[in-house]
């Protein structure tokens, strides 16, 4: 066996984040749909929009070449398989509105890490990065909830959601500069965003404003 | 008379049909604009809209330059031309909504079509290709309704809107990639989507969801 | 003292009058904000959005590098100036909506001939510049208004809107074409852009449609 040869083939470590980022977006755009009685194609386009939106901006932005997800079809992978679980029931619509913020915070919290880390390996200044991370983050939940006509829960007062995703990518930027950022911290650093979003929406944290 | 001279300040078969396509999807949107009640300068904006937008984001996302229509100026003539037809009542806006989904369906149509031609053109590999050429298809009419407030046609259940586009577009990649794509297949390609499109519309067609 | 050193570190005339139109557009995003009783965060992101999206999208479709929104961290200084200046009431939300217009304005009159010659300096053509430094002065209020889910301001019939800054923004391309631009010609045209608008919202001037 061609180990080595079976790897190359292989997503690495950060591009299965991203994937698995992408994941998580889906299934809150195909929860989104099944609440708003889209049907299975509606379903399909909402989850693509809140899946691969934040990645496709930041390499637009980036004008790095055409966007993963255009250039790697494996990006629809994990949108087909969001749209499949919230369809055959996998993921209950029950409590559709707590289910789908659960899965936004950890969209979230992939993507403003591999989003940041993404712009730093395409040579972008650490502060530039850091932003472009917090945007990859964000904008996949915006389109998501514009496009269904919806102020965005981006903009909910009840419950921070841009602090987590900001701070999180400028640590990962911070570290990187530092040259102290590996796999590890990335992972410390996603688990960090997604509980500080989930204790904020449950005990409906608050910023002056 | 030279004809050679002359046909080099034509637009091409395929820049033809992207025009048309414009047109099209301009249409949709100034009939948005008088349904809406804006002025004659909103109807402009949002036949731009409608009518540029699929092919700008194409355009961007292939990272292939300025996208064609601030390059090529001529991209605003069928712009103005729609705007004129329906300020001047050439399109009647009695029965507004049916004929701005005809509109829309023909602009679908065509530029699934271009939109891939035009992205395997640029080097895209076939799936992304189709993808694209869907995207290009969507994206004028999904911004003309997220601008005017209102939840995308896209979505709309009754009547299948994508699943035309998206079949159309991955038929030109598959027939491109067994080197069996013509003009004339193109254009059977455009009526096929086309009238899909307004069958599902009449007989509100639905998909499982 | 060196002053070309500390010159070379001040930004042009050009980048000058470009972040202040960042600033008036944040203004307006803080404003919004604060209308819709958004948090500080959503504040600075709706601020950011409109100050920083007209220019975002005018570099994405120049394609001419990362836009200078994420390449200069100094662009977010005036965003953070306009949110905090609606916070800290400096800016009075008493009259809030006819504020908002008025900072709108200001930052739709220096967006069109700002977006027009850094299009310009791009190597865009005339026409393509005149459309794309209309479009950085209308992009940043559109995108502003959809994402806090009402109709775009740029569609109210009450008062052109657009009509100004094309007109504006050809003035710059046309003069600049005849070697007849300058500072103080810009300058001219920002104010005349901004009067115009005034007296338009003012005398609830009107376009047929």
């Amino acid at each position: 066996m061609d180990v080595e040869l079976i790897a190359s083939y292989l997503p690495s470590a950060l591009q299965l984040a991203d994937l698995i980022g992408v994941l998580f977006f889906a299934v809150s755009g195909a929860l989104l749909a099944a609440r708003r009685r889209f049907d299975v194609v509606g379903s399909l386009l909402l989850a693509s929009l809140a899946g691969l939106g934040g990645g496709v901006v930041r390499d637009v932005i980036l004008n790095d070449g055409v966007p993963n997800a255009f250039a790697q079809p494996i990006y629809l992978v994990p949108v087909v398989i969001a749209v499949l679980a919230v369809y055959l029931r996998a993921v209950q619509p029950d409590r559709l509105r707590r289910t789908l913020l659960v899965f936004d915070a950890a969209g979230l919290a992939l993507f403003c890490v591999t989003g940041t880390q993404i712009a730093l390996e395409a040579g972008a200044h650490p502060a530039s990065a850091a932003l472009l991370g917090t945007t990859t983050g964000v904008v996949g939940g915006l389109l998501r909830d514009v496009v269904a006509n919806q102020v965005p829960d981006l903009f909910d007062p009840r419950g921070v959601y841009a602090v987590p995703a900001l701070f999180g990518a400028a640590l990962v930027a911070a570290l990187d500069s530092l040259g102290w950022y590996s796999t590890w911290s990335g992972l410390t650093i996603v688990v960090l965003v997604f509980t500080t979003r989930l204790l904020a929406l449950k005990f409906r944290w608050r910023v002056p404003g």
